[in-house]
C-alpha cells in the first residue's frame, strides 16, 4: 500500500528529540534516537509477552515501576535480543550514556531496540551514536525520531491529534515503527504515546491499557509478540492542566484520544506491512466476550489462506467460514452472519448468492473490511492486517532479520 | 517437492475398492470413490473440530456410534459444507444410494467430501457416480480410490506396512487426500486406515487417537481444522487373527503399524503442500507435557515468518525462538536449545555461532528437520509442516477453493 507522509513540523510541548547514524545499520541510515523530557514526565507501557523478551524490554520493565521517565533512549538494526549478559549490560550502558549526556538520573531512562535478533550491539558505534543524538534534542526533531527507529518500515508512522480537558487544549502524538504481516507473527512494533497533559499514573495505566487492546492487541503488542515489542506513553504535564485522575472525565478524554491516534497508527503498520497490497479489517461483533471476538478476528486475519484470497481480491466466504469455526471459540453456524465491504455474503449457515458481485467489488480497493456477526452476544473485537502477497514471500526469505 | 509414486497392486484382504467419474469436478477427473467390506467392519473414526463441520461430518459423526461400518461413499470437488439443510439431506442420500447398490444397510454407510465449499451437491451428477462406482468395486481398486479422493493433491497417497499378530501376518494400508499447508490453515484432510486384522471396538478407537496424535494432529485432523476433515478406520477381520482387545500386545502391534503408516502419510502431504518445495518437521522435547510440545511445534511450523526463511534456505533461528517464546507456553529461554539437522545454533539463551555453516547446509536440502529442547520435562510433540514459497501465494491467491 503507497502512502504519502506529509511531513509538517510536529511539536509536543515539554518534549525534545534527537538522531543519529552511528552504523549499527550496514545502510548508514539514523539508527539512534532520542525522545526527552524537560522534567521528570509521567510514563506507563506495556510490553511483549514473549519468553525471550528481549535485554531493553527486560530494563524498560523495572524502570517503568516508578511510573516516571525523563528520557527513552532507542536504536534500530539490532534488536538486542538472545544477547544473554551481555545485552543486558548494553541496555543498561545505553541508558547510562544518555543519562549521562542528558544530565538526568539513570533511573529516568529507558531503552528500546529492533532489528536483528542474536548479535551483540557495537558498543562503540552505539556510544557515539548516543552522544551524537542527544546533542541534536530538539523540539522541532519528531520527524527525525520516527525516521530513525524505522527497520523494514517503507515509511515514518505518526498520528497526533488535540483534545480539550476542562478549559485546555491538549496534544496527542503518537509515533510507530512497524511493519511486517505483524500478527501473528514476529516484526517488532514499538509505539510512543506523547501528551503534554498532566495525567496521574493509574490514568496512565489505563490509557495504556485501553490503546493496547484497542488499537495495538489485533497486532502485536500483548498478543503473540515478537522479542522487543514496547508501548511507551509520555506524559509531560507541560499543558498545566488539573491533574487528569483515573476514571475521570478528562483522562477519558484523553483516552479516546489516544486511542483514536493509536488505530490511526495501526493502519499505517498493517499498510506498510512487508508486500502489503491491501489494508485489511476484520471487525468481529455478536460475540460472547471481547476476548473470543479478538479470538475470531485473529484467525480470520492470521489464516495464510484468507490473506492470499484477499490478495487475490477474491471473495471466498469459505475460507472465511471455516477460520471462524476452527477459532476455538464456540459458536454456532446458524447464527453467523459475514459481510465484505456492505454485501452479506453468508447468513445462517449458507452462502447468499446475492451479495457475490458487490463482494467482489469490495474486495477490488486497496481498503477490504470484513465484518462477522457470531449471533451470540455484544462484544466486540478489531483486527487490522494486510493480505499476503508475492513480495511478502519474496521480502522474508530473502533476508535476514 | 517432487514425488514418483510407485503404483504396485495393494491387496487389503475383505476390502473392495471403486471410483467413477461423473462431472462433480470441472475437470472430468474421478470424483466419486467407495471403499466397502465383504462383511461388516469394526469401524472408529475421529473428525473436524470446527464449528463449520460439514454435513457428511455430521452423518458420519452418528454412524459411527455403533462402531461398525460397511462401505465409505467419498466425493471430491464439493465439500457439502455450509450447505445447510439440503447438505445434510444429500449426506443421507449419498449413503442411501451407496447401501442400495452394494445391498447392505444404509445404517452401515458413512460419507465423506471434499472440495469447494458454500455450493449444494449436484444431486444427479452424483447418483450416477456413486451407482457407477459401486459397479466398479474389486479388490485391486485401491490406486483408483485413492486417485478418486484427489483435490489439489499433485499425487495419490498411499502407504502399507504387515505386522504379525500371535502368528498370523496382518495387513495396515493407509490412503490420504490431502495438500495445501495444512497447519494452521484449513484445506482437507481425509484418512482412510484399512485392516485385515479383527480388532476390538476399544481398540480400534484407541488406534484411532493414536494416528491421529501421533501423525495427524500437527497436520491438521483434531486440531485447527477445515470443515470435512476425516480419519476412519475399517478393520475387516478377514484375517481371522485372535481379535485383539484394547491394551493387547496384539492391539498395541497393529497401533504402531498404524502409527507409522500414518506418520508416512503426513510426511506426503507436507510434501504435496501447495508449492512446498521443502519437507519441514519440528521436533520439540524436554516439554512439561504432550500439549505444551505441540503447541509449541504448531506456533514454529505454523509462522509464516519460519516458514519462508526456510523457502529462502536461511537458517534464521532468532524467528524459531521468536516464534517459541510466542507459542504462550511457559518456557525459561536459558533452558532452550535449538538444533537445525545436527547443528546447534542456539543454546543457554545465545546463539552458536559455530553452528551456522552446517546449519545452513542442513536448510539446503529437500528434507528439514528442528530440533527444540525446551529443557523443562520429559514430554514430546511433532508438526510436519512445509515451507512457503511464492507458488503458494500464486495458487492461493488464484483460485477459489
Amino acid at each position: 500500500v503507497k502512502r504519502d507522509v506529509d511531513e509538517r513540523p510536529i511539536f509536543v510541548p515539554g518534549f525534545g528529540f534527537g538522531a543519529a547514524a552511528c552504523g549499527i545499520k550496514a545502510s548508514g541510515l539514523p539508527d539512534v534516537a532520542i525522545v526527552a523530557c524537560e522534567r521528570p514526565a509521567t510514563a506507563a507501557a506495556t510490553f511483549t509477552r514473549n519468553r525471550f523478551a528481549a535485554a531493553p524490554v527486560t530494563v524498560a520493565r523495572e524502570r517503568l515501576r516508578a511510573n516516571r521517565l525523563q528520557a527513552i533512549v532507542v536504536n534500530s538494526g539490532n534488536a538486542n535480543a538472545c544477547t544473554g549478559r551481555r545485552g543486558l549490560a548494553d541496555a543498561h550502558h545505553a541508558c547510562a550514556l544518555a543519562a549521562r549526556a542528558l544530565k538526568v538520573p539513570p533511573g529516568l531512562v529507558a531503552p528500546a531496540s529492533t532489528g536483528i535478533i542474536g548479535t551483540p550491539l557495537p558498543r562503540r558505534e552505539l556510544e557515539l551514536g548516543i552522544a551524537a543524538a542527544a546533542v541534536s534534542i530538539a523540539p522541532d526533531g519528531l520527524w527525525r525520531f520516527a525516521r530513525a527507529i524505522m527497520t523494514s518500515d517503507a515509511f515514518p508512522k505518526v498520528s497526533t491529534t488535540t483534545v480539550t480537558v476542562g478549559r485546555q487544549r491538549v496534544m496527542v502524538a503518537a509515533i510507530a515503527k512497524g511493519a511486517g504481516m505483524i500478527a501473528p507473527d514476529l516484526a517488532t512494533l514499538l509505539v510512543f504515546l506523547l501528551t503534554d497533559a498532566v495525567i496521574a499514573p493509574a490514568a496512565a495505566k489505563a490509557i495504556v491499557r485501553a490503546v493496547s487492546a484497542e488499537a495495538f492487541n489485533g497486532l502485536s503488542v500483548d498478543g503473540d509478540t515478537s522479542t522487543n515489542d514496547s508501548l511507551f506513553l509520555l506524559a509531560s504535564g507541560a499543558a498545566g492542566n488539573p491533574g487528569a485522575k483515573a476514571g475521570s472525565p478528562a483522562a477519558r478524554a484523553i483516552e479516546r484520544a489516544a486511542t483514536e491516534v493509536g488505530v490511526d497508527l495501526a493502519r499505517q503498520v498493517a499498510a506498510d506491512g512487508e508486500g502489503a497490497t491491501k489494508l485489511v479489517t476484520i471487525e468481529v461483533g455478536g460475540a460472547p466476550s471481547p476476548a473470543a471476538a479478538r479470538k475470531v478476528a485473529r484467525a480470520v486475519g492470521s489464516s495464510t489462506l484468507v490473506k492470499t484470497a484477499f490478495f487475490g481480491g477474491d471473495p471466498n466466504w469459505g475460507r472465511i467460514a471455516c477460520a471462524i469455526g476452527a477459532s476455538g471459540v464456540p459458536i454456532d453456524p446458524e447464527r453467523v452472519t459475514i459481510r465484505l465491504g456492505r454485501a452479506v455474503v453468508f447468513r445462517r449457515g449458507l452462502g447468499v448468492e446475492a451479495g457475490r458481485v458487490s463482494a467482489r467489488e469490495a474486495m477490488a480497493g486497496q481498503e477490504i473490511t470484513v465484518r462477522i456477526d457470531l449471533g451470540g452476544g455484544s462484544s466486540r473485537g478489531r483486527l487490522i492486517t494486510s493480505d499476503l502477497s508475492h513480495d511478502y514471500v519474496e521480502f522474508n526469505s530473502a533476508y535476514t532479520t
